[in-house]
């Protein structure tokens, strides 16, 4: 059978600060650089998320787009959006909140909302110039 | 052997309406909401037509992407730009005009015309936050 | 006194058609072209709504852009958006729905709802090459 | 004589939370909503700085974009990139680091560094929805 | 009268090298570094064209756009497009063709083509990050 | 084990010609038309480079972007940046800088420079509407 992928785009703003507990400052601060900074800095992020599956040949649709960006600003915005990603969100207590661990996170909250016979991908901008895939 | 994939973007803007005619009104707002409007809406397209190949080695091109511009002005957009999909695209006839079914429609008109030996894959933006990939 | 802009992007997707009805068709057909089809076709329309004044010390804002924003939606989008220009808004029964038309009607509702004290300036993307600002 | 505008684009990425320490948390939470998060959130700015002045014939240049580029990586990135715009910048210590304080603390910056005879014109996106100009 | 600024963005790709031919190598050098390259080196430039004046209230358009896109090609990407402006354009043989000094050539052609009762503004983008206006 | 990739984006603005030297002139001028011009033209090119491996439990990394970013700046644009293809580049002593060749070049450079543990994929964009993907 066809398959489609239909991808919806959505964003959230956040602050975050790359660091591993288990290493001294100096360690820290050479592998992370400025994004050590124990004061936080911040990043909008842009997420597109990719559903693949065949075309409902009533509506015409593989996902209705609306509903899938409900059940992103449910599941996703309302628990990451404008908050610090190390202190406010469970996911990242002991995760150091790099964007490949943000997207992977992602993933699995949304894996388990969308029904398995659709595929699902996702891609995290944190910068124009960084993003992230995962699957890869 | 080697192969690359060669990309042209193109655009078009049309007119559409989103309904199912064996719905009752009820229905079809309920699931296509301002969608449905029977005086249409529209959108700006972006249509990525993606080639993949052996590169020639006389001229150094997978497709000459000059050529593959045309072909989509010919095959697509003489077709689809500043159309009503609905009423204007015999495709649509009996066909609802959503994102996936359009890059279905597109694709099998452009695999006709490119040859086989080569891949294709369509990408079309329905909006900036709304698109669409096939085959996935 | 220090005078900021402030600026907020919305967006809204619409159907229209050109036309003048004192011409013969080929009169529209030759000034309109593509842009006079009686069927209609649509655009992706961005619109920046520009705000200038002083800055409030107490909130550091010129004007709330989340203010700015439901303003926009309840005053604009819910008027233009899935929209067919001609048939479903009363500014464009006796008004050709040209960019320069729709971003003055624009600026006029949004001048009676916002404080003179703040200059406004809109600017409106018909398509990524096409678009217009007033005033100028 | 003729005057051309030469304009820079350069990007930092910070966190910050919008407040008035002379408000209670409720009316904090009332005006400034989710910006007002005390564990704080982040941005991706881009920033637009514009020059205008007569072309050095010798040059061609009204001004060396990469001094320019150069200057404000000096004056302003390092002040401002991955940095907590409330805790590490001593300009925000008694001022709501919101878009429009933000920019007029550049202009204010970089004016004391370009000479007078260049107009000085800042843009700064908080996101890709929200911006602010100084002068407006 | 309302005046509307009507803005058409059309671009070309073109090779050029940045020097003074009353200077030393060594001072060519210092000045434009990279840009000095004796080779050439090259850019996609975005061009944005700007109208200002009143809506005619017979079509609802300041200026046809699609007149105003034949133009520029016309005068602007016949002469630029896919050229070495050096060597190329003969406006820039006694000129160095700094983005500076490349919109106030393309200012000078067009405003000689359009009605001096519309305002002339000219963007022109070189790269993503540094690009220049005239007049200011 | 979970693959993501991590995605640098980078750019680099260069000029090149496009021709067969075992071709007459006006095969060249049929074939590559504009792009043949002997005086050369150019472009800004942006690159993304792609790998793909599994998080390193420690960083939270797949691979520092700051070092692909060291990497690409090292091995690429030195070589690319503000050059002639044809005359200063040596891979292209004998090979057409089509797009397609010049993104399996980067990709042979990086490919040596880069652990096999790691997927690479190279997207390059020639202009805005033409690109290239190797692998495909």
């Amino acid at each position: 059978m066809k398959k489609v992928s239909v991808i919806r785009k959505e964003h959230f703003n956040a602050a975050h600060r790359l660091f591993n507990p288990e290493w001294t400052d100096e360690q820290n601060q050479e592998i992370f650089g400025k994004c050590n900074n124990p004061n936080y800095h911040g990043h909008n992020y842009d997420l597109h998320v990719k559903l693949s599956g065949e075309i409902d040949p009533k509506t015409g649709y593989v996902f209705d787009l609306k509903v899938l960006s409900d059940l992103i600003k449910a599941e996703i915005l309302d628990l990451f959006d404008h908050k610090n990603l190390n202190l406010d969100v469970p996911q990242f207590k002991n995760l150091n909140p790099t964007a490949e661990n943000i997207v992977v996170v992602i993933y699995d909250i949304l894996r388990q909302k969308i029904d398995t016979k659709f595929d699902l991908k996702i891609k995290l901008f944190e910068t124009e110039r960084n993003y992230v895939e995962y699957p890869d």
